[in-house]
């Protein structure tokens, strides 16, 4: 009598969960200095100490009842509207606080927009290569994924995304900075994906919702620009957490923005409040939302992860390994000298190396290396990436 | 194409945040005063001292990657070891750490084991009258609601319950100490409804779970005891809140037990664990896991809500108010004396009195008053609520 496609989801660990336990048992085995593990996406730069500061100071400061008692269901008054204030100062938007739907975290944020946005049977494009809890989220909505790979820089394929569309299409999910490749979609690619869906709007008759998912925003380098999504089309929920930003992935503190431009704003935004209520979000955890003013802006040491990245892709171009060079995130896409993702991560599991293959992604022939490690780490698994590298030689 | 059931839920409030609305806007009009709003179930009793003392010890003092990073998705090993301890010391139970998935709160603990549990078009019985949300989360699983009245005692009817049982009943909810009565179901009425469900279960050859819903368990008066239902019955989840025994309902931290001796414990923990998963429950938040093993035991200042509780029934019952004596929570069930709880919650409003109409609830005829408020309101409102009374007359 039980969900079977519920035991399934609860049973089959993804493979990036496979490698992190298989990781646990080898470090128990032979030394945790002797495995390199880049399989995680976990933040290794502690919360700027603003964070601990206020926490702090808001626990001494307020009354207990209003610090620790219920928001309104879709957050905090206030907090919401110093995030609209941020966002229009620093994008030059025109948000309100009722624009804005505090969650906990980036996957509720995505599970609520999908669930408001989607009907049984509908479809939703997911770019590929993707995170692969979206098909998850999706799937348990009733909804169809319909994965369109990105072309060979890993921008949007505007023409592929082109042929996915028809009359059921719902939604295209955005992650820009990109998980897995570190890939920042360029204005460009932007405006034109923006131009293909305002055009097949007009041709289908149905509204298509880009759901830009977006917790590696403040997360880039070279001064590269994250291209903010309402501004390119009106039809735009944006899906943010503070986990990466703030590094507070374990507090799970974010939020919905539906675009004020939406068409039919208002029922947009009753049925995100009502997939919330649905889903059993009664409202996010109040003391971080009250943290959140306090600390807007304030993003978590970048350097380090900048300093990785660089040494990454400079090494590893000396031992003749190709890279995508990711302008935002904390990953590193590398080509498998053999074209096969799964032989190549095997290999370097050998070599005590654990990276993901890029199948479980969708997309094939590359792993990915999650850098947000303590450089050390990174120095100490250099010669056995050598080594992998000479493997192939 | 959005979806206008979920529209729908996020545009009609209930009837409790309608009146509470109406509320804000009549303070604004005639002085906070002059309003007797008893209409939230919002803890009137601070956090014990401990929370805060032991949340700003573990921020000052644990490393903040460890503290603010993701746990576990089912949650932090050490302190589902620390509850299960808890659970077994007070309980006399024998379940472990792998019997707990933590939750974002009772409404996610409700919400994962609905999702778990059911399938679309399976039955799920609440006893009325009920917390209105279970209907909305049942029925988001697509799984069908079945009320049953509860006898004129507010027990459980068993053989109502019985004439409701068949082959599509996947589970009961349980709620007690009960939102809107205060009853605690009694160790007789939950011996028989375990014998029922048993028999049922051989009868039908189907597994019926019980979902106990216990957010008030703590929350009893004059040593009543709250029968723990897992002794009773084999196939049993218990859906648990820190919210109202330490005052913390903003923060949202629960969780779910699976009892070991349920039918295939291992897929129904499997189930939790991928409903989670599927409605994009990541782990709860971590700050407020990690608070747990420190506070276990810990409860607010329950004599505050028993004073309410007296004082409400002895000026009442002077007043000629029938009410239904509360053992645990802090609502109070007052009988509508014309009989049409509409009707008399709408004359409490001309005496500025907010209290909710029980039809709300699934049941009619009685109006529910939340008395954790300071006693000061509740002195301050009676007399209105004896002129309300004596309108009657």
């Amino acid at each position: 009598m039980i969900n079977q496609k519920m035991r399934e989801l609860g049973a089959r660990r993804s493979v990036i969960r496979e490698l992190f336990e298989y990781g646990k048992k080898r470090k128990a085995e032979i030394g945790a200095e002797n495995v390199y593990d880049f399989s995680l996406g976990n933040p290794s730069v502690p919360a700027p100490d603003s964070v601990n500061e206020n926490l702090v100071k808001l626990i001494k400061e307020e009354s207990s009842i209003l610090l620790h008692g219920y928001t309104s269901a879709q957050g905090d008054a206030g907090v919401r509207a110093a995030i609209a204030d941020y966002i229009n100062k620093t994008q030059g938007e025109n948000v309100t606080a009722d624009c804005l739907y505090m969650t906990v975290g980036a996957a509720a944020a995505l599970t609520i927009s999908l669930t408001a946005l989607t009907t049984p049977g509908a479809e939703v494009i997911v770019p590929a290569p993707y995170f692969p809890e979206y098909k998850v989220f999706i799937e348990r909505c009733g909804a169809v994924i319909r994965e369109v790979m990105c072309d060979s820089d890993f921008q949007l394929d505007i023409s592929a995304i082109e042929e996915a569309i028809n009359e059921k299409t719902a939604a295209i999910i955005i992650n820009s900075p990109n998980n897995p490749t570190g890939a920042v979609f360029t204005e460009e690619n932007i405006t034109a994906l923006s131009a293909l869906l305002k055009k097949k709007e007009e041709e289908l008759g149905t509204t298509i919702y880009i759901i830009a998912d977006e917790p590696y925003r403040e997360l880039v380098y070279d001064g590269v620009k994250v291209p903010y999504l309402t501004k390119y089309y009106d039809n735009t929920i944006v899906c943010y957490s503070y986990s990466k930003s703030l590094s507070l992935p374990g507090e799970r503190i974010g939020y919905v923005l539906v675009s004020p431009r939406c068409l039919d704003f208002v029922s947009v935004y009753q049925a995100v409040c009502g997939a919330g209520r649905a889903l059993g979000f009664v409202c996010a955890p109040s003391l971080l939302q009250k943290l959140l003013p306090l600390c807007l802006g304030e993003v978590s040491d970048v350097s380090i992860y900048d300093r990785n990245r660089k040494l990454l892709i400079d090494t590893f171009t000396k031992y003749g390994l190709e890279t995508v060079k990711p302008d935002g995130a904390f990953y590193l896409f590398i080509k498998s000298p053999s074209g096969d993702a799964t032989e190549f991560c095997e290999r370097a599991k050998k070599h005590e190396i654990l990276i993901v293959p890029s199948d479980d992604f969708g997309a094939p022939g590359y792993a990915r290396l999650s850098y947000c490690v303590k450089t050390e780490e990174i120095e100490r698994a250099l010669p056995a990436f050598r080594a992998l590298a000479e493997s192939y030689k």
